[in-house]
């Protein structure tokens, strides 16, 4: 029944490439499907004005799509001179996200900026930020804590993210793009590895849902999310 | 335990005045305790071009707030040139969600944008925005079907919003801003009069919830939509 | 003759309610005819740059329009981008006269900054938010007053303001709208209680005028500021 | 008494030199003293939207200081990224004072545009745009004339403009920069060669004024605007 | 001599990966050395205003750089709200340098953007940038000529780039990173695989040069780009 | 053969006047045939951040062109908001070319900008603004000299600019807009006045060049710059 085939609770294929530019203190390369998305992170000594001298740490993120990351060209954000709404309220996402998983106290007063720039785009280009933005920060952690600049792990347990939908009637894991544009509900989970809830976001296109399809969808959400975070588990050790 | 003394489940006063404004096709003010929004309806006969001969109609919205409505005043933003990151979330939600309990068929090829303007703002903007912003649309619409250009009702069933959260450890309903501002899990929660779902968003600040609270959250959230539906259906008929 | 059946002296309705927002020092609706003005008064410890230990105060202004305060929508500022040039003339004036009014050695070295939105424009939106701009900085200023912090009054003699103009020929005093539009001479007169000149701008719209016309206009700008002195000073002590 | 010996009513030497750039329809630059001004006058077929197809003609102007025309080198606009409020001020000034001296139904369907750049600043340079613009207009529509494009000519009395204030307590003609910067009073009056008024504006710079000073403003500005509108008819016939 | 130990007339490793997403006409990666460019091609039916009716095809370009493609972070364009001066240089340049190798008849009216965006960077993008864009718009084009769009190939000669310089007193061929921040002088030279000349900019950073030596890297560059135009003949035959 | 009627290797009359405008410390108007820019410099005591504190001054140019400078009008660059590529383009190439002739020691940390604003275009204006920038520099610099700010002359050789290109199949000197904007190849040449180079760069539009035609320009070029250094050290010395 899926275009591609794919069982109603089945996720794409997933990739972690880790270490992908000389750059970053953290960075990786996650393929979900068709989506490839390049996460990068960079620590910086210095935190927004309002928590300066708190000693408590930030993160924030950055979300950039390339011009012909899609089917037809895109307007490049930088040549129109401002970032789209879809764009900010992306990148507010992966942030707030990302930062309810990190033990901030742990971090120390410093910022780790993920940047997400989507390198190809087939669908849950957002999600996939999340679920890579988490690894990128992880390393970038990681090579804190080797340097003894900190000494907790303020990230004991992943953040992974994953969208599902009502597609064709049916609650369906892993919206791609040919699912995404037709689905009459579209959701985007985040959640832990040990499936405690960060951020839920149901939203109709054109319709409307009952509880019960919310329940289902819940249901899908955590099934990918335990999937996510075992991939993921295994790129930061890798 | 509140602050304000109220249950967990009490809503603050909600009123709605219709009619504030001589020039809008639709218009109202709505009260939520100390949060004051009006709402304004325009009808123009264009439509964005994607829908252009489709025979479609189309609802948009736009937010914002008075420099002082806030404790201490905030920049303007049309001084500062551009709109925030959260306005343009807000007012693409308010837009999605009233957007979703329209028969756009019904409308016919017309744009109607609601203005919501908030005069007073103590937490709870944007769903006061929403349920406003309804009664404004259904104003502006009745006059539609009364002048005979729109034939059948384009909106059945009311679209109201209402903000709950797990305040020092307990699911509230209806979060004021001294709550908002130090909830640890924070939704809002769109639904239609009949309770069916519109667009649900729970996000956890610096900490992370339960599907058992989201279910508790859910529940509070009915009691307040089938509040505000009865008190919006009053006003759209005064 | 006139639009709305008034005397060619006669000014519209016009009352001032104060203390319409819990947030600001001071505030006002006011309402002259069908043109209702929101102005808020803020006070801040800090300076421009240019004044900084100066020990002197200052008064600026912001200035907007609700996008459906007028008859058909007009573009929000904020989505725009950038304040209109008749925006920005009209704050400009409003700062000026009302700083004109101030003892700034009284004030002391702080900022109070006058906020003006247009809730409904039916012409004469700038004289209104001068007239309805010095209550709200009067009550601040009467705030600090009470305070201590500032011990002699730096506003004794109210600023009021209104438009003047050449309508069908014959001189009228505070054009609405449909009069505004129409006009050949428009001219905007902001004075003190006492009738001292603060700002005096006549401009033709496509036409000329004589000297003799301008003094015709100025006795009617008299007869109107006098009233208008009246309620203020009644709004400030009510 | 004035810094420059001037007497109360005498102008500083004023110069309109013709035909300085070879691109423009009409061209000048004005010298009032030490503030030098270039205009120039462009004719395009099209008007604003607002008036297509009503016959009439449209003039407008745009104003610009070159970087270092002033004692301190000021930011470039362009540079900045918008028109500072007082640049728009200006503009809006120049554009309306001109269009009022049009007889538009002669000019016909088409717009000037008077670009007035400020090659050197001494005080005054508003005055100086607009009668070095209705210079630079008149020998554009002249062109236009003598190609029998227009055939009764739209402008019969010069427009010109002048500055008077009170200075050191004295009312004062043409006021040059060190006058202006410590002037307790400044006024800007347009008018017709016949001393028709076009536009006044007056202003009280931390102080106010009465209505005997105004007048005696007044009689200056008649006397200078008389002598400017001498300068005008010799450049251009010359 | 060179901090990587390479001769002085010797190029990084090149490499040209093609196909490298799914959705563009055509594609690359470029890496020279540890710069890594993504070069995509995107064929449009419309072409610029000024060149409407001509029946001549346009090439146009845009660059980017992802913000850790850097040591330290680069703030990104989007988020400032505008590109910043060295990218609009850079990718002026690049779309001129292209489209002097194309023939505008033979492409026929249709407009091929190329989007450069570097992932990683070490010395010398904007060169890497054009040598990769050919080999992008080469497919793009050979797309349009097996399908029968485009007859005789508007492409017969490569274009490609390489900067040469003057590093600690000696002529070197292909700039990295550590060379391009200490070298006296500094260009880059596009020619055709033919060595036929496109562009030639040469410039002194805190120093000046010699004709003698500004004959030198001509031939260092006439080298690297012979053998630049073999791996591109190499990546479009792949 | 050349529209003007000019030799091939002939440059169009030169002229340079000093002391233009009475603010600036160091100011010229530079006239190239039909090209005259105004060329103003201004010393300021603040260098930018990133040399604080090195004792090593700066130079830095903007370029401006005034609306009516061309043919037909520009917009104004201040009112779109934003300088164009060209501009930026341009203004970096002055800014970069002048400081390459800088003793950065000798200057002291002290920053001189140099505005250039164009009053009448007819082709070459980047290389007018360059000659007269020098000019205004020198001047300026010489002002510091006399007031003993600065010992030892940063300035000892000239810093001159001029254009070449293929027109007709020839190579001409010093292109006026007629044969810029017909020319195969254009080139800027910037040199000292002993004919040591600082920035080359040649383009081809729609056509290539060998390097034998390079080597024809250059020879042109240095006859260009050696006249042009001549007329500098005039102008300077007068």
């Amino acid at each position: 029944m899926r275009p591609s085939g794919r069982d109603l609770s089945e996720m794409r294929p997933v990739s972690i490439e880790t270490g992908v530019t000389k750059h970053a203190e953290g960075s990786c390369l996650i393929k979900v499907g068709d989506t490839h998305v390049m996460c990068t992170a960079t620590i910086e000594p210095r935190v927004p004005p309002f928590i300066k001298g708190s000693g408590l740490g930030w993160v924030t993120a950055e979300y950039g799509m390339l011009p012909r990351s899609t089917t037809s060209r895109m307007r490049r954000e930088a040549a129109m001179g401002k970032q789209g709404g879809r764009t900010i309220e992306i990148q507010r996402l992966i942030g707030r996200s990302l930062r309810a998983g990190v033990d901030r106290v742990a971090l120390g007063e410093r910022q780790i900026t993920i940047d997400c720039d989507v390198i190809q785009a087939d669908g849950g280009t957002r999600c996939a930020s999340i679920t890579g933005g988490w690894v990128a920060l992880k390393l970038a952690v990681s090579k804190l804590m080797k340097a003894g600049d900190v000494i907790s792990d303020p990230l004991t347990d992943p953040v992974a993210a994953v969208s599902c939908g009502i597609y064709a009637g049916q609650p369906v894991l892993d919206l791609d793009y040919p699912e995404d544009s037709e689905a009459g509900v579209d959701g985007n989970f985040i959640m832990t590895g040990s499936k405690k809830l960060i951020e839920v976001q149901m939203s109709a296109e054109g319709s409307v849902f009952s509880r019960d399809q919310m329940n289902q969808l819940m249901d899908l959400a955590e099934k990918g999310v335990e999937e996510l975070a075992e991939i993921q588990k295994a790129a930061v050790n890798a």
